[in-house]
């Protein structure tokens, strides 16, 4: 008897989160025994109460290998948890009134942190009310923070697009550095964990070349260590290139550039860099660029790392095969060696996941706390190897705008 | 009698120059006939005027390869004019000193609107001394503002890279248009011109793509119009995508990122783009990115256009042969079809180039104003053509450092 299964995306997109739904359908679709439809809700868990569903048998094979090669979130996503089970029952009602609806017997949920928890909820709502349902979390964030994995499927063509940005703008640097001095700061994605900002460690082939410095969330930023720092390297090369995490706090733990963004009204987090660029000019007197790659960071798909977009196919299909055989989970990345990297999934329980966050270890942060440490390297080094191009057409990456007609409603419409 | 060729980069780098570098040494190679030593100043006319000279001849085929593929100014730019020749004559008594110590028979410059008047003084007075000296410009331009020329190397790939670009975050904001307004804004280069930002367009397949609006310096910014426009865009779609160029400038002509950052003591230009996305949050609500390319644009080597590389490449080339026979003047590129894109160069007098700059004509621009023209988008596709990948090693492009050591000074150090 099949059942049928369903996925959906969640939290904010990344380069390979759609070879993750490619994954996930194309390994279903082999599965044409236990899985009967393979369907995807529009805007994660909020399309799952909308009840709006589409059914990706819609998917040509082509059609899976151009969603294979395209960014951001292709079947929607959303930013939404779910009440606790026991304060909103109505919720769950409607939840698994659209479940039961449509015979879903398998949901993927592809996301980060806060969907590991929304996995759990559901998971555990399913099993007191013995409706059958395999839940199974499929990783996904460029900020890498999430535990019990070796890395996350999205993080590895970030950390490649911006550690190529920076060593790019590093050659810029270099050819313009008559005069006086001059700096260049890049904001980078990393609210409380600084991964993005180190992985750009990766781009400087030597002391000399740039990122010269990083600013990690993990370091309380120190203002006069800092200046010092970048005065030694002016001095030394006449340019300096610095990488700032967005999340950088001062020494009284407050995120740097709050102040700042809170007089602007603003909602987007970012503005270390600019607060940094404005304390470099003003301290040092030195011509001051910045650049702030925002959402560009995490939807770099032309230049996506072939490591990174066959871990985020094989975990949607790891998951697939994980709910196949019984199991409930999140699915995990597990190292094997660094040199070949050879890596096998895993899959860890919902507790030890939902929630938690893994930030840079002190093992891979240097002392003076502005640098990374070659078992960094070792580590982030096999994440961005490999490229994988996207089709191209016209000049441009000839990416898949998905147009799947709904499947028509079996309930009346969600009532939060 | 072979005589020496002397070749500088000028102004800010592009993702290609060093291919017109390439060109320009590949080619005088082969002239080995006429053309003797194949040197290089550091830093452009400053090199020239500190004897800080390399002799090319060090670099090996695969190092030319290499360069050719290389962002950034390998030789090193400047930001420098020469002083009418009638107010400093020493100021070209030091130069003519130099070129003549290095017996220097022609003279290649690579640099924008500025650095061909730099040409024309260098001309004019050797002519006016009789020092027998051919002066060639080779265009160069991410900003694509030179006159009589199809278009400027450089220009293609940074719009190559910037339409990717907002095309992949356009999917971004797909996925997530749930819940309330959303705005995302990208500024990009363009301070009189807004080519740049016009070539953003081609990333849109349809008018629901981003980007939703581009803003150009060539049109005063008109507020209400302008939020009006973001409010029909949000209210269809769910988001906004828009485009800004970095000078773009109010009803009274003002830059509008100039108030704002002259309180903030900066020196970059750059503002536009957060004044939009501070008007945007505070009169409609919305959400709103904002991402800041800077320097990114302008070194993305790693998606440059194979027709913006071959064009760089063949103005170096063209440079070589024209000053061979006995030319002097700007290369230009000449269109002689749009499909397939077919171009020559040309040879352009000085007079009749430097110092002007070339904004986007009325029918490239919508009559609305936030937006460009069929007309535009046909003179824009074939520049972004072609993908020409750096090679990579590591998961990062392996671009050249070039390290050429100085050739002896013949002459004492430079008293400016």
């Amino acid at each position: 008897m099949t059942r049928n299964l369903l996925y959906a995306q969640s939290g904010g997109v990344t380069a390979v989160i759609n070879a993750s739904a490619a994954g996930v359908i194309a390994t279903a679709r082999q599965a044409s025994g236990e899985i009967g439809q393979v369907l995807a809700a529009r805007n994660g868990i909020l399309g799952v109460l909308r009840e709006t569903l589409v059914d990706t048998a819609g998917l040509s094979v082509s059609d899976l290998a151009r969603l294979r090669a395209t960014p951001g979130g292709a079947f929607g996503s959303c930013r939404f948890d779910l009440d606790p089970a026991e304060q909103n029952p109505a919720q769950y009602d409607r939840l698994f009134a659209v479940l039961a609806a449509h015979d879903v017997g398998y949901f993927l949920y592809n996301g980060g942190n806060g969907s590991m928890e929304t996995c759990r909820q559901i998971q555990a709502a399913a099993d007191a009310r013995s409706y059958p349902l395999r839940v199974v979390g499929v990783p996904k964030t460029v900020d890498n923070d999430i535990v019990l994995t070796d890395c996350c499927p999205g993080f590895g063509s970030a950390a490649k697009y911006l550690a190529t940005s920076i060593r790019e703008v590093g050659l810029d640097l270099d050819a313009m550095t008559t005069g006086s001095g001059r700096a260049f700061v890049l904001e980078v994605m990393g609210r409380n964990a600084g991964w993005l900002a180190a992985a750009c460690a990766l781009a400087a082939e030597d002391d000399d070349a740039a990122p010269h410095l990083i600013l990690l969330p993990e370091v309380l930023f120190d203002e006069a260590a800092f200046l010092e720092k970048v005065t030694a390297v002016v001095e030394r090369l006449g340019s300096c290139a610095i990488v700032v995490a967005e999340g950088i706090r001062g020494q009284d733990g407050q995120i740097l550039s709050m102040q700042d963004r809170n007089q602007k009204g603003y909602i987007q987090l970012g503005g270390a860099g600019e607060v940094i660029a404005e304390r470099i000019h003003a301290c040092l007197g030195y011509k001051v660029h910045f650049a702030l790659a925002d959402y560009l960071q995490r939807s770099a798909r032309h230049i996506a790392s072939k490591t990174d977009t066959a871990q985020a196919f094989g975990v949607g299909k790891a998951a697939v095969r994980r709910a196949l055989g019984g199991g409930s989970g999140v699915v995990g990345i597990e190292r094997l060696s660094d040199t070949p990297y050879l890596w096998r999934t895993t899959l860890q329980t919902f507790d030890d996941v939902a929630n938690l966050e893994r930030q840079l270890p002190p093992e891979f942060i240097t002392p003076d706390g502005f640098g990374v440490t070659d078992a960094f390297r070792r580590w982030c080094r096999p994440l961005i190897a490999g490229e994988d191009w996207p089709p191209f057409r016209d000049g441009l990456p000839d990416y898949l705008r998905l147009q799947l007609p709904l499947v028509p409603a079996r309930l009346p419409p969600y009532v939060p």
